[in-house]
């Protein structure tokens, strides 16, 4: 199967990587030519949970450089999804398949605005990977990926990309409710990510202050309450207890909001937070924490970018 | 007049050193030995708006040095407010009065707790100080200190303290509503402390993102309906206008919340936001943007004692 990967950072040269090794025909692509360059030099290295290696794989900053692929994962932060999607058009043939398994609400839409709904499937993922060095990544985690169409149902082309994935070590499940599948990760997000960001908390100290877990369960009922208007059905059964429990068991991680405003990097709150705060307006749901926090970001990304 | 200043950091300075220029008899109290020793050695410094010059005036970092004393000024940080009126126990005689110009809410109560309502006033001031080194503080500008009982009657204490405060170049008014004159401020603080303390934006900043500013509304205005139940009668019109105007006014300035939590100290949260959450639960006012910021900087203290 022809791949190409659009947005090769950490996760998407994990996700590349590990099927170039299996024998799939991979073409990562980034805009970090650096990063690129060193891929095409030395291959690119993978450390970590599997042992370290150095997998060949082709990379590109050009998509028109990739000719036609069979499927294009979309891994680029959610900001720059519509514009990813626009940037893979010359890969398209009437075939090709678009996967996000990109973070938060509104990847699936915009890449679907581009190119039609009836190309696109979504996901989650679970795996870990830190881009370390230029051509070099540390995969972190090998969590599971789930996959499945907005439909529900349950087509080839889903269990045949899920059976690529597993072949080449990528853990993969077919979800019939891929949608509350998303939303179960957003909902962890929106417990965490901003008010970590903010607070500057590792995972865990976020329960350690009884006013800082008060404001994470409000966010989550917030948006539990927006995922029931909008017919949502959550996988998991007590949304604010999964938060607090991913908070313990990722106690001494960096949510990627913090490592965002470390590096002074915009982040994805439009995604997570802003995105519950626009469907509560559409569904009369208020979202007074989400807009809170939501704003703060925004005020935060204002100040870093500017000053760093 | 023997004064007593308990809290001399920049603004406890330049009120005792002011006084005593003008003649008074001021002690100045404070716990940060190497300023008192340096006040002692050399005089305090102060520079600035009014010309720099250096004023003769007694420090201590032990209040039973200071004999009985007339009027205590507390000028120590809101957390510290009860601890300070303890302290000062061993100054007062049967006609001391003390007088708080903190920021926030809850001052007036804590100091009325340990010595009695009958001997407390209290008022606001919009002097502006820094401390520069031990000994040495920046007088950055005049404002008018506005000063009360807080049942309104306009005693010969008040206003004789006002003359005695006049004669020495701080500017002072007598006010009937003190409460509204504290809360006046006290809003102001709401929507604009811990909003650039998690944004770190400067003041003027908090107006360029319309998501902030709305935060900064919403802030104010659950603290306007607290007011409203509490039966305090706002001096200001428009309380949102005038946090507005007050941060073009102060654009450059960073809030105090923000220099707090830059220098790794603890905030005045709980006599400012945090006061707003507890008197909403008391008159079943919702404060879900106050709760939230609250919140927030609780989780930032942690972290930033934490690390520092």
């Amino acid at each position: 199967m022809k791949v190409a990967i659009m947005g090769s950072g950490a996760m998407g040269s994990l996700f590349g990587g590990l099927l170039a090794e299996a024998g799939e025909n991979v073409i990562l692509i980034d805009v970090w030519k650096e990063h690129v360059d060193a891929i095409n030099r030395s291959g690119l290295k993978i450390r970590g949970v599997d042992g370290d290696r150095v997998v060949e794989v082709k990379a590109t900053t050009q998509p028109s450089e990739a000719g036609l692929v069979d499927l294009i994962l979309i891994f680029v932060k959610s900001y720059d999804t519509r514009k990813a999607a626009i940037d893979a058009l010359p890969m398209v043939s009437s075939n090709t398949v678009f996967l996000t398994l990109q973070n938060g609400l509104g990847n699936y839409e915009q890449i679907a605005e581009v190119v039609g709904s009836e190309r696109v499937i979504a996901g989650t993922t679970a795996q870990g990977s830190t881009l370390i060095a230029p051509g070099e990544i540390y995969h972190a985690g090998s969590g599971i990926t789930i996959i499945g169409e907005i439909s529900g149902v349950v087509t080839t082309r889903v269990k045949r990309i899920s059976e690529i994935f597993n072949r080449a070590g990528i853990k993969t499940e077919v979800s019939g409710n891929i949608q509350g599948v998303i939303w179960d990760k957003l909902i962890i997000n929106v417990g965490i990510n901003a008010i970590t960001a903010l607070t500057r908390m590792r995972n865990c100290e976020l329960l350690e202050v009884p006013e800082v877990k008060e404001v994470a369960r409000k966010a989550v009922m917030e948006a539990v309450k927006v995922a029931q208007k909008a017919g949502i059905k959550l996988e998991v059964k007590n949304p604010v207890e999964e938060v607090f429990r991913v908070a313990r068991l990722t106690a001494k991680n960096k949510s990627s909001m913090l490592q965002d405003v470390e590096r002074k990097r915009k982040t994805e709150i439009d995604a997570i937070n802003g995105a519950i705060v626009i469907l509560g307006k559409k569904y009369g749901v208020k979202t007074p924490v989400n807009e809170t926090l939501t704003a703060l970001i925004k005020g935060l990304e204002l100040t870093i970018t500017r000053r760093k």
